[in-house]
């Protein structure tokens, strides 16, 4: 039910954009199905219609909250495409089922889902219908999810689905990240229409410690396949790493969210990160594959490393599949990419917003916002804004950025230049200075020590053996050299140029030897972008190179 | 049946060299309880008489022959410190009856047996006694194993226990590493006693294969928990290295019987590598616990890297333990550093070879030799020879050494110098300079790019954390440094110090930061034995450290 769904939001915000009839009707279709085959009292989950009745809210990992989420944004995003509400008010009587049997008669198997989203799903309905009952139900599945009485009805309090505490005491980000991410982003959501501070603390608090100790360069979140889960800060293995592309999304999601309670570039540079990295790296360039998990290292000999055994310790697979088992990854990502539109801009009472940098425009409450810009390619970004005299801009200086330069005068705080808009025909350039960067980890990241990755402006770049040869990992970049980025035609992206160095033969294959007597000869290196890896074939891959 | 068998076989080294009434008593006592215990016809095997009479010979993984082989070996060095042969004729028995099932009627569930242990057991018999059959016994379990026929009579041709191929076409060790290297012993022993010039190409083979591509720096080999298994070439994770104990004593069995039909110091360099590093790291400084793997970095935090899962990956113990559940290891050790001095000399026709360097006395074919030596603390070696006048006397010259002074002209051929024994009291002394010595690893060892080991003679350090503060993985050690080797009293060990440098603060707490904001602060570091680790209760430990 939710791929369906997922597809029909994306569809949706496709329509929101321009008219496209086959799209409307295809969606009109699913929702007639959907109409026809309601239950009586409102319920509606193929899987348990057709499988488990006898099962109905009996089995808290079963979805069905998590397929209803799914079905209100999808159902939010075509009434804000077309004005039409036959989705909503199917799904508000099974809504009101939901009501009854969760918070009046309580006689659901579980308290709280298993997966969240229903949540962040509530109250996107809530904003939209402003009736309070969706509100207070998201906030009853907030509010009770790691009580203690969760467990008496033999429900294990476990930090897999974030029930090991109450969410307001929840401090660092544990468990399936998916569903981690799905709930802080309804935290958020909550401590925005609530003004509740105590859980505006814990997201600031959840957001710091997946930003500042648990979140690949990439964005990938989610060290480990067990539990598709949050590790423990600073545990960033790159081979093994599980960063599915749905917690890249349901990370953006939570970033985006969070600029909109708490103002700092950190959110939307998180937001980009993902962008343009984590979330799209799980598509292929062709966009007919896709890949669940997003590992930061692809060493073909250790998927061969058992030869005689056939249980070995779990590695991601190493191309883009078309079909998965679990299918939620892909349209996730459609989704993402048909809304993330929506993340560029906000407008508060007097400042006018940019937080992403796209070719767009935008209008509100008689402003209008043009942005022209060669982002990601340059940074070059040029606003225009009539109707906002008086007004302030505040422009995104991305975190990536050493070198900046802006044409008007600004201030700076927490990440953002603010600009005073003072004519009706407001022009204004930024030129963020996108150059080939080397980064570092914090000391305490085991798997990056010794280590560099490349990036230039937002985007971060990897090795492949196909263009740089056998062993990557014995390749050290000389952070010295003169870089040089250029566009790849046969590869259809801009590639990187360094120098670097690698072992030399003298070691006449010893396995062990005087390591005065270890020898380097030159090469250039080749990079390019991480989201276009795994494009041409299994090859070797590493994000994090030696630095020389 | 095996781990009381290994028992008897230590006790029967110790009484080689000097009476001790209790233990004989004791050995007594057992083989009256074998031969009291015995079966009609000759069958002894403890779990099938109780447990599973009717399985007896039916299930290749039972461990029958391999008890079997453990008995013989107790038998021989009981008899060889002795000169009782009461074991060896029950087990005589008890070998006629394996020699009629086996290969006369051919009536057993399996063709060879799924653990090797018996053939290079059998050798040893046959060593002995001079009786072809066991020698033809132990041919024939060479010979049928990996051959098509075991196929067909149900048993999977596996790798695992080196069924994959007929022996004489194994090039590269595979499969259960203790396995592997008991049946490559006794492919040794069977090329010494044949001249089987095809069976010597593949020990050789096999040998360099483990030597040159498979081996820890500290003798461990088994790179991984699965299988407890080899695995591909230059595949030598550290922090997940299996390196059972038994493989490091099976590895220097394999190695000390390639000197005898390989003069090459090779051999026993790999020999001294496991005598002081990879076989007695499985015991604690106090003898009382036992490593059964040994890895070569322990991460204490990736123990507790799921938090809401159970199964993680595999990850060696960090403490040695009293008592395994396969106490396969402790027996092991004990009988290997009780027969160790076995390992020390040969004599050939007309040369004197001096393999491994202990203050010792030997005496052969009227040949009196005398060593003192300082060993492994200093290389000093200080060798009389009586009786000797006109031989050749060989001395080892260690792989580790890059400076030596011997005090006789001598002629350096394949880790030997050849000296002339010139007279009837002969005495030269060698000093092998034991100076701290940086080692590099094969550029494809991913596990070790960028890093050094450090040793001091043959001996392998490694930095615990308990010494040298958290984050060890920060750590890069500066090889021009001077290393200072002194005696630490707490410990009772020498330990090397050196500088080093550590990641400054300087990265403010940030995930990922620009490389040229890395700064560095100088420090002291502290390495101690990699045998002597893991005595001063949990910590972190790192042999391979980062280069600066």
């Amino acid at each position: 039910d939710s791929d369906v769904a997922k597809w029909m939001e994306s569809a949706a915000y496709i329509l929101q954009k321009h008219p496209v009839p086959a799209l409307e009707e295809k969606i009109e279709e699913v929702i007639s199905l959907i109409e026809k085959n309601q239950c009586e009292d409102g319920y509606f989950n193929i899987y348990h219609m057709v499988v488990e009745p006898e099962n109905r809210f009996r089995i808290r990992d079963h979805h069905e909250l998590y397929c209803l989420g799914h079905l209100i944004e999808a159902a939010v995003a075509y009434y804000e495409a077309t004005g039409r509400d036959r989705l909503i008010n199917i799904l508000d009587r099974y809504i009101d089922l939901v009501i009854r049997v969760f918070t009046v008669e309580r006689s659901a198997g579980f308290v709280t889902p298993g997966h969240e989203e229903i949540e962040l799903a509530l109250i996107k309905l809530y904003r939209l219908r402003k009736d309070r009952k969706y509100l207070d139900l998201a906030m009853f599945f907030l509010d009770e999810r790691g009580k203690k009485e969760e467990n008496d009805i033999g429900w294990c309090r476990s930090s897999y689905n974030q029930s090991h505490l109450p969410v307001r005491q929840q401090k660092t980000a544990e468990g399936h990240s998916v569903r981690a991410c799905y709930l802080y982003s309804a935290m958020a959501d909550a401590a925005k229409e609530t003004g509740d501070a105590e859980l505006l603390e814990a997201c600031k608090a959840l957001f710091d410690d997946i930003a500042g100790r648990k979140m690949y360069i990439t964005g990938g979140v989610g060290s480990s396949n067990k539990g598709e889960a949050f590790t423990i800060a600073y545990d960033l293995p790159n081979d093994t790493a599980y960063a599915e592309t749905c917690a890249s999304i349901a990370l953006a999601m939570f970033a985006d969210r969070m600029k909109e309670i708490d103002i700092d570039g950190k959110y939307a540079d998180v937001v980009e990160r993902e962008m343009y990295n984590g979330v799209i790296a799980g598509l292929s360039l062709d966009g007919r594959s896709f890949f669940y998990e997003n590992p930061l290292e692809i060493n073909l000999s250790d998927h061969h490393r058992h030869t005689s055994v056939n249980d070995f310790d779990r590695l991601p697979i190493t191309q883009r599949v078309e079909v998965f088992d679990c299918s939620c990854c892909p349209p996730n990502v459609t989704r993402f990419i048909a809304s993330i539109g929506g993340s560029a801009y906000s407008f508060t009472e007097n400042t006018i917003f940019i937080h992403q940098f796209f070719a767009s425009k935008a209008e509100f409450d008689g402003i209008r916002v043009e942005v022209e810009t060669g982002y990601p390619v340059n940074g070059k970004v040029k606003i225009r804004i009539s109707g906002g005299n008086g007004r302030k801009l505040a422009v995104r200086i991305p975190g990536w950025c050493r070198k900046k330069c802006i044409s008007k005068p600004f201030a700076e705080q927490k990440g953002y230049a603010y600009i005073v808009v003072d004519s009706d025909s407001f022009e204004v350039e930024a030129d963020f200075e996108m150059s080939v960067e080397f980064y570092a980890s914090h000391p305490s990241v085991r798997a990056n020590s010794g280590k560099v990755a490349v990036g230039c402006g937002p985007i971060i770049y990897c090795a492949e053996a196909v263009d740089n040869g056998k062993d990557i990992h014995d390749i050290a970049v000389d952070t010295e050299s003169r870089a040089e980025v250029a566009f790849d035609e046969h590869i259809g992206v801009n590639v990187i140029t360094l120098c670097g160095f690698r072992s030399h033969d003298r070691c006449e294959n010893r396995l062990f030897y005087p390591a005065d007597q270890t020898e380097e000869a030159p090469v250039k290196l080749k990079l390019i972008p991480y989201y276009a890896y795994a494009n041409r074939g299994e090859t070797d891959m590493t994000v994090w190179l030696k630095k020389h």
